[in-house]
């Protein structure tokens, strides 16, 4: 029986996921509420080495299958060894992307798939997110708050697979709507924290874990 | 369209392998028949890489399911770029275990049940043996073939998981026998040739592969 509560935050590049993360982090401080804040491949030793591999230019004969099962060994690696341990202890573990960043960015954007759902949900053994906070904001805009260059051939076809990655991301919420929470990430920052802090606060309290 | 044909060879440590590998080798060098034996990682460079990420001792803390996912992203490299390759400008592909030891040693040895079987599936799309010859020989014997050692309590434990690895190839035997032929392999070596190569020349007369 989990204890704590297991908090995801997903979307594209440039859509404010760092920012809302520093709120929460500044929340959980501020309230006293023990958290583990994590990103893959996060911190564990076997997934820095994956992660050595998956990047080194020197593997660009690396098939996109191979590439998932990757990602996957490092999430399953990450799962067992630090959060489950965490929310297991009656922690709030807030992860930057899992899963539905490989379904949304390897399933849909590079087209692998229902293969890398299946293959995630395995890696996972069943430690899903309670709650998954998914950033909506167009690609291109989320593109351009990260940079400003002009676009060249590569970079539309970048554009075409971002829309995908979008596209899928918002096709996967509908699926696991009991978790997603779909967070209109076009507003000024301290809105969309309101959003986020107002439906995070009503689960902490219903969960036990807000205190006063 | 497959041109080539592609045979594995599968069974406990012992039950003589590689020298069946060695007569086939023999026997399509002697008819002139174009072939590649391979095993894994095969000799891609990412598999090799993850093969030493596998077997470091400093990675002590690798979970199962981290293991299982990084020996199919290791077969789905060696399939893409050796494999198909091969088999697709019509060679004769032998490689010494392959997706059945796998689900063999981790789905049963190691009681990951079907996820190793349905990840593995996903990691050779749709690149299935044509034959795969089970060398059948009760894994205490084999053992003792390659180890004449007194056994401890750390070797009976692994004699239960060879016992369970050696149960599921049997399993595994009866699910896909259209492409499995069980070899006992109890007997002596240049019997289980001529069954082996026996059948062998079968496959390839029928295929068009033996032009004699």
């Amino acid at each position: 029986m989990r204890r704590g509560l297991f908090i995801t935050i997903e979307g594209p590049d440039g859509s404010g996921k760092s920012t809302q993360i520093q709120f929460m982090k500044e929340y959980f401080e501020a309230n006293g509420i023990p958290c583990l804040f994590t990103r893959e491949p996060g911190g564990t030793s076997i997934g820095e080495k994956l992660r050595s591999i998956i990047l080194d230019k020197d593997n660009a004969e690396m098939c996109d299958m191979t590439e998932a099962l990757l990602y996957a060994a490092s999430r399953a690696q990450h799962v067992e060894e630090l959060i489950k341990p965490a929310l297991d202890s009656g922690k709030v573990v807030v992860c930057d992307r899992f899963i539905d960043s490989s379904i949304a960015y390897q399933g849909y954007g590079r087209e692998l798939g229902d293969a890398v759902r299946v293959i995630n949900e395995y890696a996972v053994c069943g430690c899903m997110p309670d709650v998954t906070y998914l950033m909506e904001l167009d690609p291109s805009i989320g593109k351009s708050r990260i940079n400003a260059d002009v676009q060249d051939r590569l970079e539309l076809e970048r554009i075409e697979f971002h829309n995908r990655v979008y596209d899928g991301y918002k096709e996967i919420a509908k699926l696991y709507d009991e978790r997603f929470v779909e967070v209109n990430a076009a507003r000024e920052k301290e809105a969309i924290r309101n959003d986020i802090i107002g439906h995070l606060e009503g689960i902490l309290k219903d969960r036990g874990l807000l205190c006063r």
